[in-house]
């Protein structure tokens, strides 16, 4: 099996969390939604139906794991899980957190105008939250 | 556990295919895109990570297997997978075969335009040909 590499785009659009078994979790660098992506370490994987039934069990737990973190950090009306890749085809989960008063509610995260950078303080603040909850004393869930 | 009824607003958008183990798989009365729902019979759920770990594992089976069903049946460039639920709360998944000349690619389906629903010889071929591959002997999978 061919070693696992972020795709180039995911990498600079969003920062890393930290490492679980299975998934990277990332921070869309994006203020408008409270935003995490979710990328199992498999190369060359575009489809959910692709990874090993024991992965996509990992791999949807990992995502159910990140979404309550999400929904106790950004506290939200709806959280929306999604795995499109139409444009970055290496295979990733969106959790996103939304409110109802959020851009574009209720319609979806996806396509949706441009992305809006965090600011440093606000994204180091929620980087620092995120991660003490997805792991813990630095232990891989 | 109350009973389970389905939300009006998914009965009256799409069609009944069958029942698997877990979940109800429904086509979307929309010929812009092949798209299937996946409904877990789970009264009052609206959000994946309320589901049991089992019931998790299923669904996502029974969603991963509805999306090679669909790939076999409609030949695309990419499935999209979705939970959002912003309008329709009760938990329900998407499966959605997603070809790069079709209606708002590489954009998502969800808030597009208007549904257009099927003319009737088309969508009997359709609903047909999905039931023999997602129920072969009208079996339950």
């Amino acid at each position: 099996m061919p070693d696992f590499t972020l795709d180039a785009r995911l990498a600079a659009d969003s920062f890393a969390l930290g490492a679980m078994r299975l998934c990277d979790i990332r921070l869309m660098d994006d203020r408008r939604w409270p935003w995490l992506l979710v990328i199992p370490r498999r190369a060359a994987l575009t489809e959910l139906d692709q990874l090993t039934p024991s992965d996509l069990t990992t791999a949807i737990s990992e995502c159910t794991f990140a979404a309550r973190v999400l929904r106790a950090v950004c506290p939200c009306d709806k959280i929306n899980v999604g795995a499109l890749g139409n444009i970055v085809r290496q295979l990733h989960l969106h959790v996103v957190a939304r409110r109802a008063d959020d851009t574009n509610w209720p319609g979806p995260v996806w396509g949706f105008g441009e992305r809006e950078p965090y600011d440093t303080p606000a994204q180091r603040q929620l980087v620092a939250d995120l991660r003490a909850r997805l792991f813990p004393a630095r232990t891989v869930q």
